[in-house]
């Protein structure tokens, strides 16, 4: 049980108002709590985008086999792939790192509003990125294929086109993410503040 | 000069203020005008989204020299490139009418709250859309000129090109039109009005 002590950790950004004490702590819990919530939900949906986009990097950046069958970086389409699936791929663990601080701290690793706008335009421009270079991969595995590439190499052209659908699943959750940190920009730019669902 | 019973348009929306009716009215008229040159500002990217999108779908489907000589529609990212350019430029056109009518009439064509949710949600589905066709047809004209499509048929790539290049302009602009459509998202979820800046 919460003592009559706790301090309200909402109260200096709220408005006073003439609600008895009681019931506007209780509005402060459950506050947290929905907050601590869609804390959870982000960070489960970064730790999928971590997933994808780092195995989408793997699979192309060990899409190599031997000297005499084509290599992933002779493809500038793929060397985007690879490489932006990386950059996501390292973006998401940082952003894993900040959100777990969060739920477990409580506060923000930079300033507040430092934190909410740094997430979302990072989400936005990553998105456009890898979006970017899984079309870019899909438009040349397709035209591998035509020119009859993959006949002789099979397995090259399949780890890429294995690549290239992780890293479209990647995007997916990073356009989700961003959707989310949205939201939060939204909140915050309202309230002053991330809580206040 | 404005008489004195001209009504205050954003009165409604305001909360009541203290503060004398005259510099109400005059914060008011401000208000307007301010809101007047967002909505010129969105008008002309609106504009140039369209110019360059209609040029780019323009330039590819007109990309056919005679039988002999390869074809636009015969490849899947061409295809995708001018379909793209195409919706994205009827969109326009649909937005730029929208727009004019807001700036002669003074009112949304769709009820306020569908109106500015709707601009915001073409403009980021349409945006990606538009980026996706353009890196897919960016790998395939570079994969084109290097198994020699492009010796026997400069003139094809060439258009091809210029085609892509015109779309990634569209899509600039697209881009900056989203930003522009989100922070009127922000202004009517802040203010219930698309108005005050």
């Amino acid at each position: 049980m919460r003592s009559a002590q706790e301090p309200n950790r909402n109260g200096g950004l709220m408005t006073p108002s003439p609600r008895p004490r009681n019931q506007s702590q209780f509005q402060s819990t459950v506050s947290v709590q929905k907050n601590r919530r869609f804390n959870i939900l982000i960070l489960v949906v970064r730790f999928a985008t971590f997933c994808f986009s780092l195995a989408s990097a793997i699979f192309m950046f060990t899409n190599s086999r031997g000297s005499g069958s084509p290599q992933w970086y002779h493809f500038d389409a793929f060397r985007f792939v690879a490489i932006a699936a990386a950059i996501v791929a390292l973006y998401s663990l940082f952003e894993i790192g900040a959100s777990v601080w969060e739920i477990s701290r409580g506060a923000t690793v930079f300033p507040e509003v430092v934190q909410v706008w740094f997430d979302f335009s990072h989400d936005q421009v990553f998105a456009y990125m890898l979006l970017s270079a899984d079309s870019a991969g899909t438009a040349l595995a397709r035209t591998l294929r035509e020119i009859d590439t993959c006949t002789a190499n099979n397995a090259f052209c399949v780890q890429s086109d294995i690549s290239v659908a992780l890293g479209f699943a990647g995007f997916m959750f990073l356009g989700f993410s961003s959707l989310l940190s949205g939201f939060r920009v939204v909140c915050f730019i309202l309230n002053g503040s991330r809580f206040h669902m």
